[in-house]
């Protein structure tokens, strides 16, 4: 990673993605929310492509499929930033119990965008993906360990 | 995006990927290669979840799976750069033909991100990815448009 991340500047975006996650775990939309910039872009793991302006309701119906808590553990992320302008990147261990009973439990990997805004870093980016099986069955691989 | 992104900056990080994606289609390995720093990260669209310090012999095995060109256009980059650290986001369409006969032609979401040594701007992080249905049929998500 760049020389040019300092020490001060990364343990703030390390402490705001810890946060980020803590909110997302206690499917709290609106404490999400205020982690994004207004025009954020998001590349999430269900269709479409692309997601822009998310809104608390739209969060909350998501977070709504899960029944309790959503476990959402990120591991050895790496922080780049310099100025105005940052990106983290890592993997994410996702799990809980959704509505319908379901019991997911994959890996994901996660980047963030940030760009910072007077003294506060706002999530500008964010993509998450799990990669795909190309035996022919297309299937995404959602068993897949670090 | 960040008001730091200068313009001069931009339009070389711009021009930067649009030689890499050159590079791609064309399927020369090596200067694929040349865009990456050595300690690279890779999110990409087959599994494992990372690949790390990717080799020409590795590229060029990839390549070979398809018979002509791959087709790899981007569309609606943003790209954030302040100092030493940039990120770019967009959409690209993937398309051509595999030397088995199959014809992949796909939308995937693409982040990179960029790290500044001296005047030249290497590729750090690369992630590739398509979304996959939550019907249960965990299915990639190769069918979306734009």
């Amino acid at each position: 990673m760049p020389a040019a991340t300092d020490k001060a500047t990364e343990d703030r975006i390390r402490k705001l993605v810890a946060d980020w996650t803590k909110a997302l775990s206690a499917k709290d939309a609106r404490r999400v929310l205020s982690f994004y910039e207004k025009d954020v872009v998001q590349y999430l793991l269900a269709p479409p492509l692309k997601y822009e302006d998310p809104t608390a309701g739209n969060l909350q119906q998501w977070f709504d499929t899960w029944k309790g808590p959503i476990g959402y553990e990120t591991q050895d992320l790496s922080v780049a930033a310099d100025g105005n302008v940052a990106f983290v990147h890592g993997l994410a261990h996702m799990h809980g119990e959704k509505a319908d009973g379901e019991k997911p439990d994959l890996w994901i990997r996660l980047t963030l965008g940030l760009s910072r805004r007077g003294d506060d870093w706002k999530i500008v980016l964010e993509h998450e993906s799990v990669p795909f099986y190309m035996d022919g069955s297309y299937r995404a691989a959602v068993d897949l360990r670090p």
